[in-house]
């Protein structure tokens, strides 16, 4: 089963468009986990195995692994959602983006030794940097098109014959690169006018959306602005909210609720 | 003292702009190295040795050990580069880009786990992303401006009020996010009349250079367009020219060798 097909089927099972990211920060970690030496496995676990019914995919932040030297963590922390959580895409957010013969490298990274379900990638190299995780046709490749950050419109926004950057990428990948139907793009929830935009230009390939918290004050508007005609198209990506919603010993059953009240919030909009 | 001023300590020292590649592919090893579990780093230590006193910096590319699971490898040889070739900065190119909050914990993976005395970066994400970097004044920043692949063009030339994309990306990084003086960029060897124009922009920066093989068909026109005045300011990458140069029990001396003759070729046009 492709990607895209696995997301959908999941989109259908779950009834969420909610995507938990797993970002370890140690620091922010329970008291039990102190003097833990496979905390960062044992935390993200929990909050997974927590959260997978609200989830319509799990996306694990690479840096905040290696800036740690936790990449066995990584690796089992995948296999077990693999193995407890089957039919759950496992995004691996990497952001990856070099020159052909090293993106094969990041591809055998991302899918090989990680056996993630699909990878974030940046476009700026252009589409030799990304064919090799094109072609990979059973995994997916998402791609930056309109990132959540403040500096995001430093390149993004820039005008090419009219158009902003980001629209340019978002039609490059519609029209050229997603050939064999495996693109997914990213774009943040604090431009719900430009989700808008971009789902006019791609049809119904998935977006994945960062930037909406607990609060959710945006979810309405980015299900207004990006889902599709069926109410599906998002991963609506939610990390810190999730697995920070309380660093006490209810730190599970925390995340369970606020992965759930964001599931509800964009329900409710749906 | 800071990476750029490291930099012209070594282009001095070592009379040479060439910077070693290190992209370990076990399956180019030397026979010898088969069925030795530490190939990875035995391999690119050998390497670092022979061509150190050719070099101007050391570049691993992170991918490749990564996609082996061989960070410790990484690790152990950048440690290795630091103590037998204290002086000769070590970039490592991983050419990583994220979110603020994500970006810092990419810059610890660099400059704290790995030690890197400079990492590369992808500008798409805006300065806020390349901050955590730059505010790391002792370490460099070398930032993708036009890249040496086919498919560079596909976003890095879009005209944007009639100059081309990567040219914006070479003013913003000139004007606005150097203010430790502590950027470089990437140009690649395979456009010389951008490495021109990029100079032009960018004063006495750094431009790392990829793109040129053993063959160096242009190192001659690399170093007339953008060189600086005093003959320095580039860094002329070779990974796989050198790395494997031959196959055979000679494959230290034939880097070497491959090394100097880049040097050279270089020093020539200088």
């Amino acid at each position: 089963m492709s990607f895209t097909q696995a997301l959908k089927a999941r989109w259908s099972s779950s009834n969420s468009l909610v995507c938990v990211g797993l970002d370890p920060e140690p620091a922010k970690f329970p008291k039990r986990f102190a003097g833990d030496d496979d905390a960062v496995f044992a935390f993200c676990r929990d909050i997974a195995d927590a959260t997978a019914e609200y989830a319509c995919a799990f996306k694990p932040q690479i840096a905040h692994f290696a800036a740690l030297s936790a990449e066995d963590a990584l690796q089992r922390l995948i296999a077990h959602l693999h193995e407890k959580h089957p039919g759950v895409p496992v995004i691996l957010d990497a952001k990856r983006g070099d020159i052909g013969s090293t993106a094969q490298q990041y591809a055998r990274e991302a899918f090989d030794r990680y056996a993630a379900d699909a990878v974030t990638a940046n476009p700026y190299l252009g589409r030799d940097s990304v064919q090799p995780f094109l072609d990979r046709a059973d995994r997916g490749v998402v791609i930056l098109c309109r990132t959540s950050n403040p500096g995001a419109g430093d390149l993004q926004d820039l005008m090419v014959d009219g158009r902003p950057l980001y629209q340019r990428v978002a039609e490059k990948v519609a029209n050229e690169w997603n050939t064999q139907g495996n693109c997914a793009l990213v774009v943040g929830a604090t431009w719900p006018e430009q989700l808008r935009e971009v789902r006019a230009i791609i049809g119904d390939m998935p977006i994945l959306v960062p930037g909406v918290g607990a609060q959710g004050g945006d979810a309405e508007a980015v299900v207004r602005n990006a889902s599709t005609q069926d109410g599906t198209g998002l991963l609506v990506s939610s990390s810190r909210a999730i697995l920070y919603a309380s660093s006490g010993e209810d730190y599970a059953d925390a995340a369970a609720r606020a992965a759930c009240a964001l599931r509800d919030m964009i329900n409710a909009a749906r």
